[in-house]
Order: structure tokens, then sequence, then C-alpha cells
């Protein structure tokens, strides 16, 4: 499937001029057609006020294979929903209509949901858009000097760091096997982050909890002395800016553990302050996430609980953004549920909050949701900057390069991982890109799997299929996050099983070559502002062969992932844009590319392999 | 393209046991797959306060043909996604996994916005769903007898009934033009309404306005005296209701006229009340209409105008459903504009408040709101019931029936009307449909035209294909509104023009074989729930030729249209549920079907033809 020749546009800077318009302004928009396309006529459809407007483009450049229209439109909505109408000039008397929209070129006349979205809220941080995360589970991944001695806890199962993870679900040991990682840890290995290219740490919780996965909080007040307490979160938070980096903490905005000071109070004291945080009722029971009593639901239409968590400059939100801690951010757990309850839905005000409330104390901080599912219409543009994205990235990604053979468990659904051809999986990446916006999609986060998955590796079985992966990774809109361990092949057949302690005394167990891979993209990433900015345009799609360009005025490249043999595949040079064909990059065994009476071939692979050239 | 195998699930009672289950209650769903499906679990997944949850589904029968499979599911939100996870037997090792949404079968894991919904608001009144609507344009439709004594007034041009209306957008007599229908005009001829099987009458703005339109209310207090005032109106309410049918006024929410008490107060009165009702600003002009000054926009998020206008049993909305004039509900003016400025959307706030003091006044109201592209955020289930169906129905008939030499102008965009072939027509009514949702979908208005849009007749070009379109009004999903004189062929290339005074003295004129066939249309839907109420199971599309089931357990119709000559199409007679084939309704020349060998073989036609058989 060539894809060429497909009309196209995204949010990218040769598309778009303005990234945040502001509202009362004009924005300018580019398209292009190929010089073989019979279209005649385009407009940019807008709605203004849910009232369709039709603004016509011009043809502003044309050469023998590309044409460029330009158009403008008012901003007058904060967030402005765009397509574009192609008419060819009438052919046996008839005129031929089709629309360009999120989700490439369509026929019919379709309703808004995969429109493009222009927002006028400010765009998320520089920083966090380049960033290339890692993802730290502080009970796994180092224990420093100080963790010898310390106690275990009443509540905890200790384990040695080579013992294997309990990870069934239903096995009370799984959240209380306790391994004593610790903040200082992280701090000791960040020379190990460096080499891997990292400019975000992100930490789950690391409130005190009793579990070892901390998102049952009992206190937001203070760092879990287990972990080190606060001298040992500013020593890492300090570390971390002073290598330029930026570090993210994890907020659990649904709800609290049981054993939460406020619950404790609202459950036991009468006219407790607390009382309204929570959702109570009379025969003492209480709402909880997903039925567990021990993560009673935080009440969000409550403005005591807002000002405590994420409203104003006393909030937990604000606090921990402010020295000694100068967290840049949060990850927010939970953010789908969060304020919702049946029948109610305050949702979005809390996501608006929460940032408004961050970037009082930080310019430039970030928030992201976490939704395992569809968070478009909690991305509008001022609540959550992005989210983890699962559907739009994950599970894409994840059913073209699963393992048929793999062990790994479904993440969220009750059969296995589906496994699929490219033109289907790349229909999917493009209606969840285009169901988010560009700007969301492009500040999300790339994952391969998280503490709640199983690992990237167990579910491609091959380390050279798992560099495929990291490549798509780090070359698809988005940021890329790794959770730790993924860069040396760590394995796991689900989220509790992917917590498995970091094998730093067992570097004989490490894949060196995926490690290599992940450092080396991480270099091309932080090299080419196409891989962090540039739009996205399909090249060629096959069962096994995905090729697409990154397109930036700063220089583009062209990505060619294969998840096994794939034959080889001549691509139009000028279509293209071909200029270069300097390899960049590659898993596999490709050098340079060149053109050839008009054509650059893509060549033929005996396996799976992963590739970048310059373009 | 044959579609009988497809796995089906609609809204209909064949499909979903109840409309509108209270939240904390569960409900039963049904899905279909062919017995040749390998099809080997199914699940029903909803979101519970966002969060994806699977329910599973069991096999309840089984035939040769068909596997019917169950489902439950907990109503937690007041608004319920779900959608089918088909999961095949492993093959090669692997699963096959597929899901059906209110677009049908998709191979990759789509985002929600296609998923079928279920509301727990409670459902649009019978009548409005059961209802043939006819519109009438107040000033064009009929002259009582005391018209001829009214003086013309100032503003008007006046016409004697037999001019040519003038139509251009930019003539400044286009709203002036006056011909002086009033409403005992419309009392007068209700038997006419009644051959055409009409249950509820729809007008235009009947409150007086300084134009043939009367969109530029300059008070809601009265009935025009120009139309006979508030008597006049009493005795057309008083007629339709005796008939046992309903009628509906038709209200501007988005403005007023620049006449308006409201507004020459809220202008020309420092402190008065009616101030704070519009956006006036402080350079002494005002936010109106899409730039039109005549028509200042309402402040909604002002509670005084809510008072005035939408909130509460002294409301314009509340007032006119009370005695003597007994609306049984609103069709809502650019209902999709109201409430929206720029930043601000009070859009559903509004919507629920229509709705509410509606319903306040009687319980059976019925609320339609004017949309003319996507209304599906506006229909979540507590605010309109339905929209005029422009994007969901009118656009995708037009396409697929348009005469390439139609003079027929587009409404809403700046090419011609395009032609398409049925496998694009139905991709759109099918994305419409699930947008919406079922209910909402089966409550909003198919209409084939309106007072706004060119005429069906002008953009078809013929009576047989008008016919054919008039045939799909008739027995889609969805509430057929005829615009008064669609039914005798009347003609107009746009809005303006579609206005043309109804030719009650001159019935040589008349399209006598189109009038018969709205009736027998209007027959049949009223003769059978299956048009009304029952599913829409798509047998065959193929570009000239669309074949399709309304299901219901009372008994289910086959449905043929052909745009043009078509060629016979045999189907199975198992996926079919054929049981009768006895003629129900043809445009043409056709007869009962039989099952032979297993196959129904719908007949050739040599044109356009519509027909409905009993299955």
């Amino acid at each position: 499937m060539t894809l060429l020749h497909e009309p196209h546009h995204d949010g990218s800077p040769m598309y778009v001029t303005e990234e945040a318009p502001a509202t009362g302004s004009e924005v300018l928009v580019r398209m292009r057609t190929s010089a073989t396309d019979p279209v005649d006529q385009v407009w940019v459809r807008t709605t203004y006020d849910a009232e369709p407007t039709y603004h016509p483009c011009l043809a502003t450049s044309r050469d023998e294979h590309t044409v460029w229209w330009e158009g403008r439109f008012p901003v007058h909505n904060p967030v402005t929903h765009y397509r574009f109408l192609l008419a060819s000039a009438p052919r046996d008397g008839q005129s031929e209509q089709r629309w360009l929209t999120g989700v490439g070129v369509v026929e019919h006349d379709p309703p808004d949901a995969f429109d493009f979205r222009i927002s006028s809220h400010h765009a998320p941080p520089d920083w966090a858009r380049d960033a290339v995360v890692y993802q730290v589970f502080p009970d796994r991944f180092a224990r420093s000097a100080a963790a010898d001695e310390r106690e275990v806890p009443p509540w905890a199962v200790p384990a040695d760091w080579d013992d294997e993870v309990v990870f069934e679900p239903f096995d009370p040991r799984t959240p209380l096997q306790y391994y004593g990682g610790d903040i200082d840890g992280i701090t000791d290995h960040l020379d190990h982050l460096a080499e891997l290219g990292v400019t975000v740490v992100y930490t789950t919780p690391v409130f005190p909890g009793e579990s070892n996965h901390r998102y049952n909080a009992s206190t937001f007040e203070e760092v879990d002395p287990l972990l080190g307490g606060d001298a040992a979160y500013v020593r890492l938070a300090t570390a971390v800016h002073e290598r330029g980096w930026r570090i993210l903490g994890d907020l659990t905005t649904n709800h609290t553990g049981d054993t939460h000071e406020w619950f404790v109070a609202a459950r036991d004291v009468e006219g407790a302050p607390a009382r309204s945080f929570y959702y109570l009722l009379p025969d003492g029971s209480y709402e909880c996430w997903m039925g567990h009593g021990t993560l009673p639901k935080l009440n969000h239409a409550d403005p005591a609980l807002r000002t405590a968590m994420v409203d104003g400059p006393e909030s937990v939100v604000a606090r921990w953004l402010r020295p000694p801690f100068d967290l840049d951010g949060w990850r927010v757990d939970v953010a789908n549920m969060t304020g919702r309850l049946g029948a109610i839905d305050v949702n979005h005000e809390v996501a608006r909050l929460v940032r408004r409330t961050a970037e009082a104390e930080r310019p430039d901080a970030f928030v992201i949701g976490e939704h395992n599912h569809d968070a478009s219409t909690d991305l509008d543009g001022d609540g959550w900057h992005g989210t983890m994205n699962y559907s739009g990235f994950s599970w894409p990604v994840w059913s073209w390069l699963r393992d048929p053979d793999s062990p790994a468990r479904p993440f969220g659904r009750p059969v296995p991982v589906p496994r699929r051809g490219g033109p289907v999986v790349v229909h999917g990446l493009r209606e969840w890109q285009a169901r988010y916006g560009w700007r969301a999609t492009t500040a999300s986060w790339n994952i391969l799997g998280s503490h709640d998955s199983a690992r990237i590796r167990t579910l491609t079985g091959s380390g050279d299929v798992h560099r495929v992966a990291a490549g798509l990774q780090f070359t698809l809109p988005g940021v890329p996050m790794l959770f730790a361990g993924d860069e040396i092949g760590l394995e796991g057949v689900n989220g509790e099983d992917a917590r498995r302690p970091f094998p730093w005394e067992h570097p004989e167990a490490w894949d060196d070559a995926t490690l290599a891979a992940y450092g080396g993209l991480a270099r091309l990433r932080h090299g080419h502002e196409a891989l962090r900015r540039g739009g996205l345009r399909w090249a060629h799609v096959s069962d096994d062969l995905l090729v697409f360009v990154r397109e930036h005025p700063a220089g583009s490249v062209l990505v060619a992932a294969r998840r096994g043999a794939a034959p080889a595949v001549a691509l139009e040079a000028g279509p293209l844009g071909f200029g270069d064909g300097t390899l960049l990059l590659t898993t596999g065994s490709e050098g340079d590319l060149a053109e050839v009476g008009g054509l650059v071939t893509v060549p033929a692979t005996d396996g799976p392999s992963f590739s970048v050239w310059s373009l």
C-alpha cells in the first residue's frame, strides 16, 4: 500500500505556522496534494461556535510532484476543529468531493470526531516534548547503602533482590513483597540514565503507603522514610536538575489509601473537616476504586478537598513543585476516573485545576494523565497535556509485534493480545492520532509497557523484534517513556511481573545489543528535530513493513520498520522528498540509500530490522 | 456488497430490552453473528467512570444461519458507551479479535467515538417518534379569508400569491417579500395534512418580526397579528389537538430581532434589566448572529435571561406550552450556536433547561434542535431529544440521488452537492447513526429539505427519483418531516426559493403520483411498527441499489431503493429472516417476493424504484 500520493496535513511546523494561536487571531495552515491528484479547489472548514464555515485555500506552489495549498482561518473558539474539502473539476457533469481529516482522506461527509484540531491554550513545555522519560518503580530499581540499615515494616513480606517476583493478582503477597529499593538508589545510578539519553526521571509514588507500589498513600506530607525520606528525595531532585534534567512525581488524585490521615479522620472523627473529602455512605461504607476498600475515592466536588489536593498554593499539587523538592510536574494516576462517579463528572474541572495550580508554581510545569483507553474528551488543551498513550501507541505496536507464542498477558482485556498486520495497525495509529489531535499526541508518552503491563521483551519474544518496537517508540510522534529495565531486556508477563528488580549485579543477563539500540535511538532523537517535532507522513504499509517520513523544515528522516523478513520497496524519490539517503541508524545491516531512475529502494530484509535515513 | 453475514446490533427492541434503564440497574443486550462466522467468544465492553470493563456474552440460541449472543452490563453512568469484542478461536497460535461498534465491524482497536450508547435519561415521547411531521412556513402556506382584510406592514414588499419568489440572498427584497399567508390558512387545510398522514404540525416562527421568516422576533409575548394573532393560533392548536395530532413551535434561543422589546430596552435604556440579556460592547456594538446586526445574540450565561427565556414557568419556553396555546414542544432555531460564543459554552446547560422547563409543563414535551452539521456532543440524552438531521440523513440521501444537471444549490458548503455511490452513502449513514446513537437518531427528523435548503424535487430532477427519496425518508430510522409542498413536487434551488407559495389554486401543477406516494408511505409507516421502531440491518449495497431490513418483534420489512436501473439481487432467505414476501408498497411495478432454493430475488428494475415487502 503506497501512500505517498495521499493528500496530507498534520499539526507539525511544515503544516501549521502557529502552535497556540490566540483567540481572535488568524492561523495559516498548509496542505499538500500530489501533482497527479486532480484536485481543483480546496477549502478549510472550521466551526464557529459550532457552525461550519469555509475558508478558501490557494495553491501557493506546485512542482512536478507536489502542490502546496494554503488557507487561513480565524481562531474564534479556544479549540478549533478543522478539515479540508478537496473538490475536483466536474467530470461528466459531476463534482467530486473528498475530505482530508486527521485519519486521512474520506469520501463521505463524516462527523467531526476525527477533525484536525488547533488549541489557543498554551502549548506543553518544550522540555516535556523533547524528553526521553525513564520510569522508576522505587522498590525495585536499586538499593542504596542506607537500605540495609532500614527495618522491614510490619506490613511487608521481605524479599532478597534476586528473589523471584510474586505476580499473581490473587496472591496476597503480590502487593506486599518488599525488596527495599530506595531513592538514593536511583540517585546512585543516574549515570546509567545518562548513557541512555534520559532527560526526565519519573518515579511512581514515593509517599508512604502500606504496599510496595505506594498507590495507597497514607499521607501526602512526606516522602516515605523507607525510601530515604524527604532528604533523599531532595538529593535526587537536585542531582537530576544539576544534569539539566527534569523530575516528575506520581499523584493519586482519584483515591488515597484507607490508612491515609485524611481518611482515618473522615471515618473516625465526627465533624472532621476531611469527612467531605470522601464519599462516606450512611451504612458506614464508602466509594472506592473499582471495589477495593483499601482505596477510598476522593470527592472532587468538594471545595475543601480541592483546596487540599489540587487547587491553589497550599494544595498537594503545588507544594511539591516548590523547593526543596522542585518537582517539574506530575503524572496523574487514574486520571480517567478522577472526579467521575456515576452521574457526577467534574473530571475536566479537576484536570484544569491541576494544570493551573502547577503552572502557577512553575510556568513550564507538565501534567500527564493516566488513561488506559480513550482520553480524547479529556485532552482539550486546558487540562492534562497528554496521556500515557496505551491506546494510540502501545496497543497498535503490541498487536503488530506480538510473538504468537508469547506468555505476555493482555492489560485490560479478557483475551490475549492479538497479532495484526501493518495496514490494520496503521489504521489504528491514525485514528488515535486524529482523535487526540496532533498536540496532545506529541505530548503524550509512547510506552511499550509500564509497571502495569507485560514487558515488551516478553511480548515480542526476541531482541531483534524488541529493538523494532523501541525504534517505533523513538520515531513515531510522541515522547518515549521507558520503564526501567526495558533497555536491558527485562521480562514480565504482567504488570506485577514486570516489576522485577533491576539486576545491577548480573550484567551478564543484560541484553547489550538492546541497551546500545536504546542509547542510539535516544541520541538520534536528540539530534534530529524531525523526530521530536516533525510531521508524520506514511509512505508504505504492508503486513510486515511500515515506512514513514518524519518531516521538518530543519531536515526530514525516513524510517523503515520490519517485524520479519520483508521485500524491497521502491519509493518515488520526488513525492518522498528524497535528497540525501545517509543511514542514521539501523538495528540490521542496511547502508545508505540512493536514487536510481527516480526511485529509492528500501532494501529487502531477511528478518526484523529497524532503520532510519536522512532525507 | 452483501452485508447479511455481518455481526449486528442496534438500539432497537430486538437488541436492547430496556430503552432507558435506570442508573444502578442492569441492562440486557443482544447481538447476532452469522453461523458461518468463526466467532468463538463475545464480550460487551462498557466504560465505568471512563474505565473500560468487560462483561461476557453467552450464545443463547443458534440455528443454521444465526447465532444470538446475550450479555448484561451495569448502568453506572447516565450515558453508557458499549461495544462488542468478538474473539475467534486461535488459529496458527493467534487469536483474532474484532470489534462491533455503531459503524459495524472494525479490525483495529478504535476510539470510543462510534461506540453504541444507552441513556438512563428518559426516552423521547412516543408521539414524537411515531410522528409524520409537516413543516409550514406561514407566509407561504395559505391565506385565510381574513388575510385580504389586513394591511400590508410598512417593512413589507407585497407580493401576489402567484408571483415568483425573490430568492437571491443579496437581494434586499428576499426577506421582505410578503405573501400574507396566515395561521387560519393552515387551519383551513388540515384535511390535506390528514390525507398525507401527518400527525405533527410544525410552524416556523409566529412571533412578530419584521421579515417574512420572522426569525428576527420583536416580541415573544404574542402571535403576529399579521398571522391572525393569538386567537388564530389557538384555533389552529385546538383543531390540531382535536384530530389527535400535536403542534410544535419554533423558538430562536440564539438571538432576537434588533426590534425586540428586550433589545430596544437594553440598547436605549440605561439600567434596563434586559441589558444583561445581550452582549453589548463598550463601543455601542453588540454580538450578533454571523455578523447580522439585525439579530443580536442572547447571553445565556445571564440568569435573568435564562429566567425570561428558558428556565422555569414564566419563561417563554414554558408559557406557550400552557393553555390556551398548548404547544407540545419546540423546534429550537440555531441550537448549535445557542449559548456558545468564543470561550463561552453554556450550550448544554441551555439545552437541559429548555427540556426540563418544557417537561415541567408537559411530561411528554418534545424539543428538537437545529444543527446543520455535527450535533453529537449536544445529544447526550438530557438536552435536545434529537436534531433536524441534515448530516445523518439529508446529505447522504442528497448525494445518492442528485441529478447531475440539477440547479439545486448546496446548503452550507461552497461547492455543489456531490453525487456518490451507494457504498459511500451507506458508510456516511452508518457513521452518523453511530455518532448520534440509536435513540437520538430515531428521534431526529429525516428531512429531504426545509425552508433553509433547496427542494428535493429540484435536487432529484424527476418524480420517480423524488419518490425514492421520500421512500428513504419514511423507512430509514428517524422521523419524516415534510416541508409543505414537497408532497406535490414543489421546486426551489435554495432555501429562499423553496419558500414558494403553496399552489392551492393550481392543482393541475401538482404531481399527483408523488402526492399519492407520500400518503402511501405515511400509511405504511403508521401501520408497521418495524418502520417506526425497528432496527436497521443492511442487506445489500451497490452504487445504484440499497437494500435493508427494518427488524421488529411485531414483524419485519424488507426495503429496496434504486436510484436508476439496477440488476436483480439474490439474498439468502435464512440470514434475511424471510417468511412472507408480500408487497406492501412500490413506486414501480414489483410484486410479491418468493423463496426459491434458499434465495429471495429482489428483481431488476429499468429505472428508479422504491419497494417495501413484508418479511
